[in-house]
């Protein structure tokens, strides 16, 4: 068997499956213990760039919890780093990045795309896929708005006052910067998947600050560049932000084949906004993770009924897996998800 | 005329206006120079319980800008403050609870509502309602659940998770602490109501963090209970939370006359949802204030046409107005609204 063959790439294509596939946005990071050791004394960026590490850090939520799928570990800004952006990832605060992308010349200067400056990231590709066997292995980008959005503001940021003004005062320099990024973007995808990746996942995570309109105005069509440049690649694109209850539609009209959807809209609901047959992902509250287990049992069982309307079904929590969760909780909610039956038995 | 016979009563109650109202959530703040001069010095809890600095403060965007409603200047947690809780609002941070309010223990030991530990709040509605004449004035307060996550929190939080916790893991305890919140947010708007407020808003500023399954289970039986508790006193009772798209159907059921939209749901599509005949209020991203005039003015229009099918709609912003932006952007917006037509001229 190949991942191919597998639940979550089948679940992707709205093919039959044997039992609902499972994995976790964050299931590799703070909240395993394995990953606190390996991580002691080495940076975040400086870890998504040792192959090695790599691998086992992706390695390790495979192993405790037999879920459907790795994904790759790396952070959204990894690629502008490697290819010589001045930032970085401060413990505490996110991504910092050392001149704020304001003016034309700074996106002039942003660095190209050059596969040569990824090598890590194929090799840690290219090591997981054959560790990983039959399981799928998730190839990840930061999707252009939320990149954007750090470079921008230099840093996290809760309004995104300054993006918006960006994308508002100047919309030529806006799209200019958005397809650099895309560039960047759909670049180290298809290196990922070309290296053995058998999917892929844009995480746009902010995207559900803005109004449908203005997602459609000045992302949509950016977004539906990264995945046209890849299509040629036949592997499942899924697509995921937070708060995007408003955007599904449009998301939908993306080119992705499954649309992850967070806590905040009823499965049934997503589904009803979703009309071009995709696949969905989620949409488990992270913070259920941390309630009574017949709390959260509760939850998904509800969220995998409704499911089983959906064309496919990748369950997942609705965004990362928080720090303080416990991983005993994900094993045994992965175990309920694997034990529940495809088909209504009623 | 008094308050009552004005343009934001009338479209709160969706009786004919002969302009649209408009006000802006913080309109009086950190965004006007003549606030932060007062503000100099003094700390924000402090100025929020002289008398004599929240009158001046709440009349600062009325005489500016010429909105059609003063907002009480407060904060969410001062009721609490006032009434002997040990909490502070840190620059930079937001309100700091001495000790989160996590165990029975802590429950218990929270004040009673004492209206006499509230004479100020009293004194101060007394002065504005005099001095503002035919201008309405919105009684201020926040909701249970906002209030209650600052408490078990400690402080601010991204994700919520020790008050989610809380209220699934000990959901008896979480009713307790609700209906004790109930109790002196309710005691709070009466207050100000029976002083000369002409309205209220009860800002649950992070109920949008919600599902709507977790919502009608944990947080709108008690909202309900603050709306019924004060509907004797015939005031428009406006309720707000941010990011709130999915919440609408049941924010409506919970005894309110005008429901607040945040920017990411279009104003049609929130008047789908609410099939109860409420009015509305707001929508225009906040950061929309930043953008070129063109950009601002085109998006308010827009909105101001979407709100014609509303059974009433009071301008605003979909959140508060953010400290960077320009008076002048939000004077010319006023004046933009109170020029447009109430009905379509064509």
């Amino acid at each position: 068997m190949s991942p191919r063959d597998g639940a979550l790439i089948r679940a992707a294509y709205g093919e039959h499956v044997d039992h609902v596939p499972v994995w976790f946005m964050r299931q590799a990071g703070r909240s395993l213990p394995e990953y606190r050791a390996i991580r002691e004394g080495i940076g975040m960026l400086e870890a998504c760039m040792r192959p090695e590490t790599v691998v086992e850090v992706t390695l390790q939520p495979v192993r405790r919890y037999g879920v459907d799928a790795a994904i790759l570990f790396s952070d959204i800004v990894l690629p502008l780093k490697a290819l010589g952006l001045d930032l970085d990832i401060v413990a505490g605060v996110g991504p910092v990045v050392a001149v704020p992308v304001r003016e034309q010349e700074q996106v002039s200067r942003l660095p190209e795309f050059d596969p040569n400056r990824l090598e890590f990231l194929q090799a840690a590709v290219r090591a997981l896929a054959d560790e990983l066997g039959d399981v799928a292995l998730i190839g990840f980008a930061g999707g252009p708005y939320t990149i954007a959005s750090y470079l921008v503001e230099g840093g996290p940021s809760r309004d995104h006052a300054r993006t918006k003004a960006l994308m508002r005062g100047a919309p030529e320099l806006w799209h200019e910067l958005m397809a650099r990024l895309v560039e960047i973007v759909a670049g180290t995808l298809r290196l990922q998947v070309r290296a053995g990746a058998s999917a892929v996942q844009l995480f746009d995570s902010w995207i559900g600050g803005l109004s449908p309109r203005d997602y459609r105005r000045y992302v949509l069509p950016h977004t539906q560049a990264v995945m046209a440049a890849i299509a040629d690649l036949n592997v499942p694109r899924i697509h995921f932000g937070v708060g995007t209850g408003e955007l599904l539609p449009d998301m939908a009209s993306a080119g992705v084949e499954v649309i992850g959807v967070d806590w905040r809209v009823p499965l049934d609901r997503a589904l009803g906004r979703i009309q071009s047959g995709q696949a969905v992902q989620g949409n488990v509250d992270p913070t259920l993770v941390l309630a009574p287990w017949e709390v959260l049992a509760a939850e998904a069982t509800e969220i995998l009924r409704l499911g089983r309307a959906a064309p496919g079904h990748i369950f997942n929590l609705g965004h990362g897996v928080l720090p303080s969760s416990d991983p005993d909780a994900l094993a045994r909610l992965v175990d309920l998800v694997h034990a529940f039956p495809v088909e209504d038995g009623g």
